[in-house]
């Protein structure tokens, strides 16, 4: 009976006649991946031993065995001189055994009024919470670094799309800070989703909870858990919180995506706004004269995989009995993946943001094509009584004779835009300008330069705290 | 200019040589769908004529004809009066050309300072927040429901499965509790997706803000929003709300695809956990004796209608660049098919909730097949100062003793089971009843009837607020 | 006995003892939508009754009962008077009930020896069928209206973009007969889907086969079906071709969406490629200026529409036990709307390829900014004797003397070019022109202007079978 | 120049004034994963410079060059001790890099007349051929695995299940060959995607062509490609193949969840209609009695993984414009995944095919349950005369008298059946029994065992060829 962790099959041992096969070993084993969790692994075990010992379940010399094991066992992990075995299927029972080897039978009491269905649950969750402080770390970082090229284009002017037709003026600082917006959105929503992470499975054990006097409370407080899962069975069960972060992630992967977007487009010759530093680009095989934004066309890329990963986690759940099925077991690498993915975008993004030289020329010449200020033309005709939809008729009518002439509405003599509605005075041209238009949009929300000041000062504070 | 809404395409008229293709206008239209939005479209133009009001920008007059003319168009709209007709595209033109025919030039009056993008990100906003509210109140009656149920049956034991297979005992209150845990998560997620839903883009305009001396906070307060949306950009483009929203909705779907596999799994023949009322459940065209639980198949096949939709929302707003673009017109009908779908799914298994009958001793006879009590005897074990996972492998031992013997460990004569080990004594047939071995998971979460009571009494606090 | 239909409960009537509730009839009805089946249905009767009456199972006359019946069906419900009762759930009972009220038991004989199961698998095919001929009948249409374009500008040249960067020169026409690929291909899936959805589940009865001396292979014949499906079980349970038919859509919508995005792009300002006539844009509610790309908007936002209908259908088989399962109601909804999206999208860009206007001055003027010629300066050396990458390395050189000059390669002298290259003679000018770079990729799949024209030779012939 | 390849970014060097960063060089590179296509790149090369040579666009002695160190460069990847270096970003680059240090200039020739993206495609069409053979042959193994299983139970009677509940008997024989259809049509769409992949896009260079007089029918005969890509911007930008590929296997493993999720239920202890045999199975770290189904738990899951992998597919081309952008190089990773995944579990599932003990008694007593037979007396009247509406009906009211008298049709003596029907005699009792209902159902496709032994001849004749 001393060995009965050498071979993974010996775990639950005397009930079965045939090992494992090797094929269905590979198969079911996560230990090359699940092994990433290993010292939230340890973590979760030193809480539950000191539980046990301060409830009289094990002795307190267990306890000291216990951390003492753990102690060189995480040394030899952070040394990379743990050998994870295969045999033993799984990230715990690797632990365990080492601990045994290491303790004797104080390893081998660590599992007291435990499973590892509560033990993963618990496991995962120490992960999520930790990935989560990261991913919202790296939004605050990279927002500040959009805040930072806010400020410095507060008053670019450059034309704003929709349709990718031009619309109206606007100021590239007004056009960062969108994004602000929407990563700021994302952390948020992450921290709403930690919430929900942040609560403790341990306890459950298999799935019922078990008959040792445990004290739950105890050691979601020792963990930093805001409270513990109520219930046994959908403690072992739920992996919401793996989708609801994976769904987060998803959007912000999709306002990567977006912005990513434009960045190319941006730096498309036709266009031309803006430049991304060499470091950020690559080159061509064959045309010596590439230079291609491939970080920006990548993360747009990646965002498929995020996507998938979420629809991966949602189909695992779907149907599924309760409570634990080892279907879960495809919980981990989506998620893995999920944060990697988001913390190396997210930082390649907030240093890109310095490395991003806007070109305001080209940028001006593109806001004097495409008739931006027709909508101030309208407004001013309403502030001279017209009713809105008469105004943005009679303005209609003007863009087309200027489209017939190859002019701007701006240069159009004063008699020519008369016969369009008498009520159009000489003061019409400062309207038309491009900072007049930007300037007039000034309301909270609005792209007037000095309303982008008072937004960044509003996110610095936020980030601030 | 008098008539310029009669056709759509005279909405922006003077710019365009030739009118919409009759397939194009079928094609980009969406009154028939987001008519939909009408009474939240009216709420919105209300309170922005209120505003334009105060701010001076249109005259009390205009103000007070527009909403007398709001009035009628609502009545109309309510009494199934009002002609939607494809030539105006959508609700909002819809709407206001009525208004026009109503009230005049102040109708053409009441678009001042918006746009339709502006407007249509409003009354999306005002349509998840009331759905939000919906779903919300449905989970909770929908978790009083199953509380009474668990109630009834905090005594009733059957076996608890994992991977399907016979694992411990545990009471059916203490099952149907996992279940009121999953859908009070959805309910807190979906709280929290309100306070990102409940913020105002009006004021946004088409993307930039508008030269009009508009005040956002009192429009926000009138409609009851938190917020204004703090970016002109981002609030025109912005769906997040609406991914979030059925991402939250995906997962109250999968919650209800879990409990749907478990109703039918129950309800056939060979597990007779449960019997489903007629009333929800249909038979065979062909085989006169069959009685289909009808109604949790269908609800675990609409979650893949929902996961749809989550991926339909997503795919449309991957790589979409700043600010508004047609495509956004595809985010109505996924979300109001998601909202029809949580609404009547909720609402039926609330029903069906009370026609659910359960047959304790099909589940007692499951409960004693199996060995569901060999972790406690384990347990017992490690209380008698074995280590745990010794404890495992001795127990291991008899189960497969008694497979042979076609017993089970309850039945084994005391002396055959102290043959695995001398520390089993008399006192062991307590711990191998179902009650003993129910009632001795006795804490925070465990299957224990009183603590399936307690559990009960906390929820019912908590859906008291 | 007579009005067994009347209520749709008591279409299985005499084992229940409560009828359905409203919201359970509508919930699990099918029949609003279903109803799109009809003539499919009958058309499956029909040869169902036909087979029935040849192998003596009912008697010709019956079978003529039934025709008469069906003939009167059908004109009721071609004429709009059919009455639709939600009571009788689905388009089967609906159809079987009114033919009993015709043609008395002759109606109630025509459902022996089959099931719904089965019935329903039958018509969902023979639609999907007729789909699948109406979406390669179209895309035969847009390649043949796509071919037209490209062949009105095989010598057009614009830049070929890689990254949106200008790579190399190529022609419209050779641009065009990329999407004329793609769709080509989407043909070949759509052909390729059709042989395993044509195959008969009719005799597959409840899930077992009958006991009735059936013929499936006339039915088969009868209804233009290759094949009958070789397993019961798999029959009515099987909806792999829903899924491969939504998957062939999805990738249409892929190709649209890809399409889409150039076109908009191209009709951007500050691009200019191309104009869209006037009928596929629409305008702004508040920039009178504005022409927006509608159409190829709305239909890179239908991509995700597409998607979402195949997530959701398979979502909708994971994991169902055989046979039939109600779930699989839900299979209808997402055909049908993805049929009508595919359908709807196609016919419109049929008709918009012919109202795009091509700017071939812009695009030359595009091709001549960033160093298009580039490889042709590289493959010129190689041909002088350089190996490959040393040709590509000092080209790179001659580009960034280019970028630093701000001059194009071919306005660079002969002595400055020579300082990259000794290599390079007076001979070179000519491979720097688009012209030349342009017509020198003489081989299948090249962009000169006389591959074009074989391609589009290659495609017409195609079209023409 | 003679180390221009050393650092990834000299490989496009001059043009570039900075090195791409470290985070960056990770960020983009894809060598860790796409190593995997290194064989097939080779193939591709030396396929490339053969055809070179034959052109007279490179030597003869150059060809032999590339050859000989081709030759090594295979040796050294197959003995692991080629060195993969991060800076040379891909898979392309380290081998060119590597062979222009063992064959010098002739290295440096290879990449004439083509580019990376036409490489790239031409590696990754043959790494799916390859793959879909793979993946043809074992499904050919599994199902024949499975029709073994078949005929080993052509007779053995099981209930068939339509909702989970007892519909009518069938024979487990039948039942395994459902899923013999299931994966006969995977391999179908598994060939007919071949035919896609199995194009040749090597000759599109960049993305136009080239200027070299190359011969790309050579290659393809050379590689064994059907056909060359017929456009050259679609040959480097598509990866429809990809998405079809992983669409064929989203198909593949929704059968196998279907399959898992009926073995899942069938080893369960209520139903126990199969034990599976232990090597495929484990047991629990807490409760010493379980055996876990684990191999089609984890299957089951595994649904997700490539489910996901598909969207992530489809929403990475999304709109993607022409020609090749850096997002496609997230095309691989979840082709591998989807490829190992596939593979890894059809040689699981048919290993376990054969570990399957069948338990004839269990799943007879099932049969007794639950009216199986009642389908059979409803034909057995219509064959009496009569209509099969009035039979079902009558059926139902016997039903649920038996249902009252707690006994089986078959138990009910002959003058209580004759209260529902006068039509029923003393032959009645003899289409009541399971054996004479199964064997009734003898048609194509039927449940009769004559039928099943049938269908497994056919299968066997179609797996021979």
């Amino acid at each position: 009976m001393t060995d009965q962790f050498s071979k993974k099959a010996e775990a639950w041992s005397a009930r079965f006649s045939e090992p494992v096969s090797d094929l269905v070993k590979r198969y079911t084993a996560s230990v090359f991946f699940d092994n990433r969790l290993a010292l939230f692994d340890i973590q979760g075990s030193l809480a539950h031993a000191e539980m046990l010992a301060a409830q009289g379940i094990i002795s307190q010399q267990d306890r000291a065995a216990i951390e003492r094991g753990m102690a060189q066992i995480r040394a030899e992990i952070e040394a990379g001189k743990f050998e994870w075995l295969l045999d033993l299927e799984d990230v715990h029972l690797n632990i365990e055994k080492r601990l045994t080897e290491l303790v004797g039978d104080a390893g081998k009491r660590l599992h007291t009024g435990r499973s590892r269905n509560d033990q993963v649950a618990t496991d995962i969750r120490l992960y999520v919470r930790a990935a989560i402080d990261d991913v919202v770390g790296m939004l605050g970082t990279l927002r500040s670094a959009l805040v930072d090229l806010a400020e410095r284009h507060a008053d670019t002017i450059l034309p704003g799309f929709t349709h990718l037709q031009v619309a109206q003026p606007i100021t590239f600082g007004h056009h960062m800070l969108a994004y602000v917006e929407m990563f700021g959105r994302d952390a948020e929503r992450m921290l709403d989703a930690r919430r929900r992470v942040n609560r403790l499975p341990l306890g459950a054990a298999a799935l019922a909870g078990t008959t040792f006097p445990i004290d739950r409370l105890r050691v979601a407080k020792t963990l930093g858990f805001e409270d513990v899962c109520h219930n046994s069975l959908d403690a072992v069960s739920d992996r919401d919180f793996a989708i609801e972060f994976t769904a987060a992630a998803s959007l912000v992967m999709m306002h990567i995506s977006r912005m990513s977007e434009e960045l190319i487009l941006w730096m498309s010759p036709r266009v031309g706004f803006i430049d991304i530093a060499d470091r950020f680009c690559t080159g061509s095989s064959i045309m010596p004269q590439k230079k291609n934004p491939d970080v920006p066309e990548l993360a747009r890329g990646k965002t498929g995989r995020v996507y998938g990963h979420l629809m991966g986690l949602l189909t695992l759940m779907k149907g599924q009995p309760l409570a634990y099925n080892k279907d879960n077991q495809e919980d981990k690498e989506p998620l893995f993946d999920t944060v990697d993915t988001l913390l190396d975008t997210l930082r390649i993004f907030t240093d890109m943001a310095g490395g991003i030289t806007v070109k305001p020329e080209a940028m001006r010449a593109a806001a004097l094509q495409g008739y931006a200020t027709a909508t101030d033309l309208a407004d001013y005709l309403v502030k001279k009584g017209l009713p809105f939809r008469d105004a943005h008729e009679a303005v209609a009518h003007a863009v087309r004779a200027c489209d017939i002439a190859g002019c701007d509405l701006a240069e159009m003599p004063l008699e020519r835009l008369r016969e369009f509605s008498p009520l159009i005075g000489e003061d019409v041209f400062q309207v038309l300008t491009l900072e007049g238009s930007v300037a007039a949009r000034d309301h909270v929300g609005g792209t007037a330069p000095n309303q982008v000041r008072a937004a960044i000062a509003r996110v610095r504070q936020q980030l601030a705290k």
